[in-house]
């Protein structure tokens, strides 16, 4: 669960987010519990299915951008904060085992896929159960205000992940496609879960759009960060298999800029191996990568969406979710050049 | 469209069916209007594939009977009403696009599925989409009570949908566990539109129990014609690829009933075949359920539930929607028997 699976103690941890991890400690520990509850209003047969990517969810992002963006001091959260959290989680969960059988991922935090356990045929069925229970909980509010943002939001990930699936293996893909696309599939969840947790924390309205623009930068920051980790991650701290995307025909930003900064024949040949879906040679592409400076490149990108983020914040300095919400941006920041520690490469 | 998929010159088709149509027509055409015009609001590069899924929508049995449910007279459906329908019409498609990823089936009223017609991969986000826009469809009602209900169904067709999808290439299911089934994946969403349906009308909490409960059993009994059509249905007039159930070891009632009746040594190589996913010979089948009369057997299930069907509406035969919800009883007896003229074995 969330409390085991980021190790306080272990020293590539970004000093800022084990502060932040362990103010939200008690709130992540409502929500395993809230879930948990919650399995047993599955059916029997897929209660265990539920469960198991219930156990894999990862860092729960999405719902520290809840606790955090309605933080009004250390207590305990409400119920209906939990409930808004288990929602965004449990939708980012559907979209993570719908997203795992395009891959044909075979691990998730270091674990089988949902996809690679129970069969693609069941993942699919899988998600739509959990994307159904997520709304189910969001339609438990007295107004239908979050069920109309959460479902909302979910178009708009389907929408993005849709795009993205149809333009695999082309290089018919522009930065400012690239840059639409993870808006939609990562950025207008972080988004909306700052949005309602914001709302639900009863901050006045400039704040809450404040807040989810400064959710919609870090998201994006985030998916280029983690798009960069495809690339130059350490498998056993990502917990996934690397050069997915590479591998399964998905042009990201570091990929992008190697294309851009490729001599022509060297290009061509790269572009023939994608269009040709011909196996990518993952290390190859790296050390081109690492000659070219991608690195650096795809790390500038991630650090003007950190800029703007906080930027959304800076007329906000006296709100008390506003320090906590920076300290996410550094953690990121930490993680990027956490990726070129000496083991990174 | 929905006025062009039913040819109400076809003398197959019931004259009670064609009357209740002719009564709805204003209904689906304002229907159709409104599922078009939400098309806009999906990203462009999906437009197309939703368009495409709208248009294999078959009858609208599900918005027929939101329609009826809540009938008052003959007048232009409320844009509420209206939307209702869209709704549980969209969560329908949606399993419909997830289901045929399933079944690998290459055929939805006579067009190619939208899986085999845009790829797994890209159906599975379409269904989602899909989804999720019909959720944000219930979420536009001022109360989250639509939302609730739709996203509960969803939760039970998905849960029903798995199960089933666990049980494949098995024989370890029962009479119990295949109604139990079908009660979840079909019956659930015909009988929240009958529940919306009058609900939205106006009628007493005690006719919408009662309608509820007819709902539920229609759909039962269509699942079982449904079923029933897979082996002994006109692939021309069905418009799907038939045998699918059987290929997929897919065991339905037809079969459980067949497998009951089957001598030993019979019984064993059926049994053989469905566990080695061995390819089945159709006709074969066929002429022995003939043989056996598996048809008035199973005819006979859609029957009873046709009664109770009928029965739940038995103490409100005052109320407006009752005539109508009837004659859908005498329409689903009509298409039973018709599976059984000349052309249909």
């Amino acid at each position: 669960m969330s409390a085991s699976t980021i190790n306080l103690s272990d020293p590539m941890l970004s000093q800022d987010f084990a502060t932040v991890f362990a103010r939200l400690k008690p709130h992540m520990a409502a929500l395993d519990v809230f879930l948990r509850s919650q399995l047993a209003s599955f059916e029997p047969e897929i209660r265990d299915m539920a469960d198991y990517c219930i156990d894999t969810s990862g860092k729960r992002i999405r719902p520290a951008l809840v606790f955090l963006s309605g933080w009004s001091g250390g207590e305990a959260p409400s119920e209906s904060v939990v409930r808004v959290a288990a929602v965004v989680e449990l939708v980012h969960l559907a979209t993570l085992v719908h997203d795992d059988i395009m891959d044909e991922a075979d691990l998730r935090r270091s674990r089988r896929t949902a996809s690679r356990q129970y069969g693609p045929e069941a993942a699919v069925l899988l998600g739509d159960a959990l994307f159904a229970h997520a709304l189910h909980l969001a339609s438990q509010f007295p107004t239908p205000e979050v069920c109309h943002a959460v479902s909302d939001s979910t178009r708009k990930v389907c929408a993005g992940e849709i795009v993205q699936t149809l333009r695999r293996g082309t290089i018919d893909i522009t930065r400012e496609d690239y840059f639409r696309v993870i808006d939609l599939k990562t950025a207008e969840l972080f988004r909306i879960s700052c949005f309602l947790g914001a709302k639900l924390g009863g901050f006045p309205p400039l704040f809450v759009e404040a807040v989810s623009r400064f959710g919609r930068h870090l998201g994006i920051a985030y998916q280029i960060y983690d798009d960069l980790a495809d690339f130059f991650g350490m498998e056993k701290r990502i917990g996934k298999t690397l050069g997915t995307d590479l591998q399964s025909g998905k042009v990201t930003l570091p990929l992008l800029a190697l294309l851009d900064r490729l001599q022509s024949d060297d290009r061509a040949l790269l572009v023939d191996e994608i269009l040709r879906r011909r196996e990518p040679d993952l290390h190859h592409r790296i050390r081109q990568m690492a000659e070219l400076g991608i690195f650096n490149i795809v790390a500038a990108e991630v650090e003007a969406e950190l800029t703007q983020a906080e930027g959304a914040l800076a007329s906000h300095t006296d709100m008390t979710p506003v320090p906590l919400l920076r300290q996410l941006c550094d953690t990121l920041r930490f993680q990027v050049r956490n990726l070129q520690s000496p083991e990174g490469v």
